[in-house]
């Protein structure tokens, strides 16, 4: 079982590196799993990271290693020389691992590195899957996997797996390939074992299998797998020859870091930060969006003061000028945010004119209920029946403006290939502000002239 | 390779239906994966869907089932009699989908579709789960696993997973118990090939396996298969013996459930809506928060209403209220977020204090930022002085005091227990919205003395 950490303070552990007690770390870190270790080194500082990890066991090095917050582990890997980030951190990695912390690297280190990694297979792979963009199914995969061949029989079979099989940690799938390489399908390690050393694997595999090609976008994959349900996907070529696979583990990642992303777009932070960032970079993904509000917010300011004499005639207009621009936010954010998630998880039906008569649908229900709503209050506590009936019918135009508008903008900005996330949160917010003030005066002006 | 149904239109397939065309139906069915038949049974009516149903392939029915969208299950299942439940449907359910079918079903058909499953063992396994709330690591589980005795040596274990394969689609770990059923450890499908049939369990199996207790969140569970990179977690009881696994897939779906339900409380959604829902669905689930904000609006326009005066004499005022309304929003948006996706990702270090001093600084650099460009933007192009200072100091303030209040808010709730999300969206903002105007009168006030 784990020992978790929390059980022994982080100031024992810094104790028991002071005092150089190898034993008793050593002794700790192999009772703990590589998250908890990474966990631990996340916490220490640089000097005493590197001190532990050389106390941790070669087989789980590799782990640990990827494991690190991206920031501790780009800072970790840069205090090691060129070679012994080749022999020692990158010997155990799995290839896609390997890929991803070489991309980690600076730019001039990384052939450096390449060149001095012993294993020439291992330095190869690295840098075939360094040749695919971050995101595509080719930058997700690695190329350790084991496959056979469908001439063979289960004898050959099971000798050519031990001898890949030293090579893959985990075996989810064992693939069946053509002597060209061409994948043809899958063979379940439950019918291999159930099978006579002198069945044919031609007889045995399955010939389906869902695969993807290598420069598929990384949200297709995260798709096919969640759909399909599949632990573990095969990449081919465009000749359809099997060139790696892309495990789930990776693609939860992904799913979660998607997910996180355009949870923050709509929060208004313009880039990855997290709670534990540095004070500078949780100011700088803010301010960009403040800023874009606060000229929103000026322009708001100069619409208004068109109106100033009819404040100054009816000061009581300005009591509702909050509310209107809250609410019609507030209508447009849902809205945007529907479509966004019905994009991001692929649900979305019907043509775009549907989907507008139908937010018209509901903005009118939404809006009629809510300016019943503020037209018998203001009819009871306000004064003035034509400031009663300038909010409500205000009211009921702003939220049905703000529903379309707010299903809108996503849609046209995925038609033209821009992020829809990009849509909710300020954006959203501040342009339903300044055209729901502008609703909101017009109705004024025409409700004080007629009543 | 599955045949993609938009190749087929879904009239082409309506046509076939009418005039039953089951051979060609049936060849097109054998063509596809169960997501997509699921795809296409969502697009048919009851009476269509039912009828394509038929003539699915037995051994795919289930998974096509399980692969529908969760209303049209409902729907579907429910058009059935309690016996073709039982016979039919149930009948190739693993038993942690026959359990959440079963928990769809209305309360008094429970019972009855339980007492007709024929296979006892299957019944009595779907009961077990019943027992388990929804959300917890026992409600997740599947009590298909395959499992060895601690005893045992290669040749036995072999043969008895034949007899247990046959029930378990996919295996991706053979976990090995004690004579008490207690969870030992894991045995890799890959030792176990490699093995020789007189080696023992006991020298081939790992100790190191990471369990659940049933009991345990369903968002523990996420976790901990996250942070260990688990395709498949073994659940265990208060003894520690092994009573089920749960597999990646569902908890995917889980977490993409969770971060689905803040986005949409973030975006003032109340409960879980899809575009694809009913105008009155749509409606019901985005009214609330609307009416939620209204009374907001409300109050703001109360607390107005008391500077009434002030904004008779200086109607400029009025000018910069909802810019100062909104970056209040704004700004508290952004701090509830971060702390909500940190809890939720359970990344949150550090004391409250320390939290809430972050923001302090974060607050006041962002404030002083957007502070110094209003104060330049209204000194010239405004002509009141007193108006520049009450807009520029009246900026910093509501930012600082949004950014601190927008993280306290959360924590708090997290504290009592209560989901954090629920102050993210229009609760933070119409609260921000009423205090910031309330502070941006109150400094008014006092630079209009002033100056």
């Amino acid at each position: 079982m784990s020992l978790n950490i929390k059980d022994i303070t982080i100031d024992e552990i810094r104790e028991a590196i002071d005092e150089r007690r190898n034993e008793y770390l050593q002794e700790l870190l192999n009772e703990m799993y590589p998250a908890d270790i990474a966990e631990l080194l996340d916490e220490l500082n640089l000097e005493e990271a590197k001190y532990v990890y050389s106390l941790v066991d070669k087989e789980e090095a590799a782990a640990v290693l990827m494991e690190l917050e991206d920031d501790v582990r780009e800072r970790f890997v840069n205090s090691f020389s060129t070679t012994e980030i080749a022999h020692d951190l990158i010997d155990n990695l799995d290839s896609d691992d390997a890929a991803d912390l070489i991309n980690e690297l600076p730019n001039n280190l990384r052939g450096d590195v390449l060149s001095k990694i012993i294993d020439r297979q291992q330095a190869q792979d690295i840098a075939d899957l360094l040749f695919y963009p971050e995101d595509t199914a080719g930058g997700l995969m690695a190329k350790e996997l084991i496959k056979v061949n469908l001439s063979w029989h289960v004898v050959t079979c099971i000798r050519e797996m031990r001898a890949q099989a030293s090579e893959v940690e985990h075996v989810y799938a064992v693939y069946v390939v053509d002597d060209q390489n061409v994948l043809l399908g899958l063979l379940s390690l439950t019918k291999l074992l159930i099978a006579s050393p002198r069945d044919k694997i031609a007889d045995l595999y399955s010939p389906d299998v869902i695969s993807i090609k290598a420069h598929q976008q990384g949200e297709e994959v995260a798709q096919i797998m969640n759909k399909y349900d599949l632990v573990v996907l095969p990449v081919v070529d465009e000749l359809g020859r099997l060139i790696g696979r892309i495990t789930i583990d990776d693609v939860v990642d992904f799913i979660k870091d998607e997910a996180d992303k355009d949870y923050q777009l709509m929060s208004g932070i313009s880039h990855d930060i997290e709670t534990s960032d540095k004070i500078w970079e949780l100011t700088k993904g803010r301010l960009l969006w403040l800023i874009v509000a606060l000229f929103g917010g000026i322009i708001g300011s100069r619409l208004i003061a068109n109106y100033e004499d009819q404040i100054s005639i009816n000061p009581e207009m300005a009591f509702f000028m909050p509310l209107i621009a809250a609410m019609a936010g507030n209508v447009g954010v849902q809205s945007s945010a529907l479509i966004v998630q019905a994009l991001a998880n692929n649900t979305l039906t019907g043509s775009v004119i549907n989907r507008l008569f139908k937010e018209l649908s509901v903005g009118l229900i939404n809006g009629l209920v809510c300016s019943v709503l503020l037209l018998a209050y203001s009819l009871i506590f306000t004064p003035s029946f034509a400031l009663s009936m300038t909010v409500s019918v205000s009211l009921l135009s702003v939220i049905v403006f703000a529903a379309v508008f707010g299903s809108f903008v996503p849609l046209a900005l995925h038609r033209f290939k821009i992020d829809p996330a990009l849509a909710t949160g300020p954006f959203i917010t501040t342009a339903n502000d300044i055209i729901g003030l502008f609703i909101y005066f017009m109705i004024g002006r025409l409700m004080y002239g007629l009543f």
